[in-house]
C-alpha cells in the first residue's frame, strides 16, 4: 500500500490516531530547526502573514472586520484567554455544554468568578438551538454565548450556524470552540456570526503544540480592552503587542511558530480547508466502515457524527481490555485515544493530521490482529 | 577561530545574543524532528525524568520536600501561575522590584487583584535587604515576598540568599523569578529557603520556548490547593495532573519538551550548572573587556553585573543610532537587544545560550566595524 503523501511524517515515530499532538509532516518539524530571534524583523513578517493566512482560513480578513491573535499555551489556554478577557465585570456567560469541552468553559468561567449559566444536552445529542433561543429571551443579563463546535469528547458536530444565528438575533457576542473543526470543516466566522473563534496549532491545521490562536471580530476584541483577569492571558493586550511593533508582549514559541507557517503552506497545497475535508472524510469513512465490519459500535449516531474523531463503544466480550488494546496497537504503531464519555465506556480514534487512508487500513488490519491475539471475537 | 562545541547550532541562522530565545545547539532542535503522543508511555517517562532533573539542578529533591510542575506557555506564565496559585484569597504579596520583571510581578497581582505592596530600588541598584526587613516586620499582613534573581532588565544580580534568610525568618513564602539565571548561576533552592523558583526552559537550559517550570516546596504546594484564579494557571492543579498519571491537563508542548530533555543533557555533559557559569562568565568577561577596549560604557557596575546579559550605554557620537547598529550586526549575523532601563538609553548583549568564546570575539570584530561604517569613532 502506498501512500500518496508529498510530506510524509518521520518514519520511526507511531501513527497518532488522536485528538492532537497529531502526526505532523517531516517538513513542518523540519522547520523547526532553526534559531530565530522574537524581535527579529523576519520572525514578524512570519508572524503577520500566519494572522493574514488564518483570517482567510475563517473566511474573513482584517478589511472585513477581524483580527487574529497567537495566544502561547494550549488550546485551553486561548479559550481561557477569551472567556475571562471578552466577558466584562457586569456581564454574564452562557455555555452550551454537551461534553467535557464545554464543561472547561463553564469551569474557567466559574473559577474566574464571572457570572455563568449552562444549558446542558445529553453528550449524544448537539446542544440545542430552542432551548437556546428561550434562554436568552428569558435572561437579559446574559452578554456572551459560548458553544463547542466538534466535542471532542465524542467526536459530535454541534450546530454552530444555527446558534449563530439565534445569538445574533438576540445581540449578544459569540464564542466558539473551533479547537479540532478549525481547518478541516469549513467555517466563515462573518457568515456565522462568530465574534471570538479559538483554535490550536497542533490540530487540523498540523502544526505542533505550544501555541493557540483566536479569530476575533476587531469591535469585540476592542470592546475587551481593560476587562482581562489575567495579565498573561490578557486578549486585547496581546492583540495591541502584535500591532504595535508585530512582536510578542512575552516570548513566543519560535520554533512552533515556525512549523506553523510551513503548515498552513501544506493546507494550502492540499487545496485549503475543503481539500483537506475531503482527506479527512475518507480516513473517516474506511475507519467507520471497518471497525462496523469488525462489529464496532460507533457511540453517535452518523447525522451527529465529525470526520474529525469517532468514539466506538467497547466491545462486550470478557476478555477485552482496553489498557491492554491500547498498548498492543501501539507496538504495532498505532496510537488510539482513551474515551471521555461520562455514562459509557468508549475508547476514541482520530482521523486527523498527517494520516490518509492507506494509514487507516494498516491501523484497521491491527485491530483485528490485536483482537485475534487478545481472543475477542469481534467489536461487538 | 574554532568553536570547541561538540553540539554546534545551524550554521544558516544568526547568533542570538539576547535574553532568550537563545541559540541552542543543532541536537536540541533535531530531538524535535519526532511526534510523540502525550498520553503515551515513553513521553510520560521524559516527562518524568525532566521533573527529576530540575529537582537536582535547584540543589532538591523529591525526597527532600520538592517538586518540580511545567507549565504551558513563556515564563510570565510560569510567574503568573505561582503568583495567583500561591497567594491565598486573604494573603499579601510583597514585591522586591528594581526594574521590568519586578514590575510586571507587580501589575501580575494588581490584575489578579491579589493585596500587594512593591518595595522599589533603583534599577542600577539590588533591591534592599534591611528594607526588606523592614517592611516584613512592620506589616504582618504580608504573606508571601517575590524577588527577581537576575533582573533582566539591566543584568543586575539581586541577593537572594540574604533576602531569603529574612523572609525565612519573618515565616514567610518566598517566590523567586530565576527566569535568566537557573541553570547558569548555582542555586539552592533548599539553603535559600526559597518556596516557589520559576524559570523557563529557553534560557539558560538551552531549550527552546514552549513551557516555563517552577520548582515549589511540596508544602507550600500544598498550600495552593484551590487558591488558584485560573484554570489554565493552576499550578496545583498542574502538579497534581503530573502526579496522578504523569501527563498534563491541557495539550503539552510535546516538541519542545523532547527538545528539553536533550537540553538537559547537554547541560551535564558541559558539567552541569557550574560548568555552564564557566563558559558564560567567559563569555560575559570577553565582552565586557572587548566592548570597553571600544570605549562602551556598561550601566551596571562590576560587583552588581551578572555574568546572563550586560547593559551599554548608548555612545554619544550623535553618529549613532540603535536601530542601524542593530540592523548592522544583524546582516553580519549577530542579534543584539534593545534596553529595557527607564531612565538611560542602553542596549544590551546577552552572553547565554549555544554561543562561546570565539562567537563573543566575532560579535565585538563585527561591533568595531560597524562603528566605523557608521562613522562612530568609538563607544564613549
Amino acid at each position: 500500500m502506498t501512500r500518496d503523501d508529498p510530506c510524509p511524517p518521520s518514519s520511526a515515530d507511531l501513527l497518532l490516531f488522536t485528538p492532537g499532538p497529531l502526526t505532523t509532516s517531516r517538513t513542518v518539524k523540519e522547520a523547526m530547526l532553526r534559531d530565530v530571534g522574537s524581535r527579529d524583523a523576519a520572525f514578524i513578517a512570519t508572524v503577520a502573514r500566519i494572522r493574514e493566512r488564518l483570517l482567510a482560513d475563517a473566511g474573513v480578513s482584517q478589511a472585513a472586520g477581524y483580527e487574529a491573535v497567537l495566544m502561547q499555551g494550549s488550546g485551553t489556554f486561548g479559550i481561557e484567554s477569551v472567556i475571562i478577557s471578552a466577558v466584562p465585570r457586569d456581564g454574564k456567560l452562557l455555555v452550551l455544554a454537551n461534553g467535557a469541552y464545554g464543561e472547561r468553559i463553564a469551569r474557567i468561567a466559574e473559577v474566574a468568578g464571572i457570572d455563568s449559566t449552562v444549558l446542558r444536552s445529553p453528550e449524544d445529542q448537539p446542544v440545542e438551538p430552542a432551548q437556546t433561543e428561550a434562554t436568552l429571551s428569558a435572561d437579559p443579563a446574559i452578554t456572551h454565548v459560548a458553544a463547542v463546535h466538534c466535542e471532542t469528547t465524542t467526536g459530535l458536530l454541534n450546530p454552530i450556524d444555527e446558534i449563530g444565528a439565534i445569538v445574533r438575533s438576540h445581540g449578544r457576542a459569540y464564542i466558539v470552540d473551533a479547537m479540532s473543526s478549525f481547518g478541516a470543516i469549513p467555517i466563515d466566522a462573518g457568515t456565522t456570526g462568530i465574534d471570538f473563534l479559538v483554535s490550536s496549532a497542533n490540530k487540523c491545521i498540523e502544526g505542533v503544540p505550544g501555541f493557540s490562536f483566536v479569530i476575533a471580530n476587531r469591535d469585540a476584541l476592542l470592546a475587551c480592552e481593560s476587562s482581562a483577569r489575567s495579565v498573561s492571558l490578557d486578549l486585547h493586550a496581546q492583540w495591541r503587542g502584535l500591532e504595535k511593533d508585530g512582536q510578542f508582549r512575552f516570548t513566543p514559541p519560535t520554533h512552533a511558530i515556525l512549523a506553523f507557517e510551513q503548515a498552513l503552506s501544506e493546507l494550502d497545497d492540499e487545496g485549503g480547508v475543503s481539500g483537506r475535508a475531503q482527506r479527512y472524510t475518507a480516513n473517516h469513512r474506511a475507519l467507520l466502515e471497518g471497525m462496523q465490519a469488525m462489529g464496532f459500535r460507533p457511540y453517535l449516531t452518523p447525522e451527529r457524527q465529525s470526520y474529525i474523531i469517532t468514539s466506538f463503544h467497547y466491545p462486550t466480550h470478557p476478555s477485552f481490555s482496553f489498557p491492554s488494546f491500547y498498548d498492543r496497537l501501539a507496538r504495532l504503531g498505532f496510537v488510539i485515544y482513551p474515551g471521555k464519555v461520562s455514562q459509557a465506556e468508549c475508547f476514541r480514534i482520530g482521523t486527523i493530521g498527517r494520516i490518509f487512508e492507506p494509514d487507516v487500513r494498516q491501523l484497521l488490519t491491527a485491530v483485528r490482529a490485536v483482537l485475534d491475539e487478545m481472543g475477542v471475537r469481534d467489536g461487538s
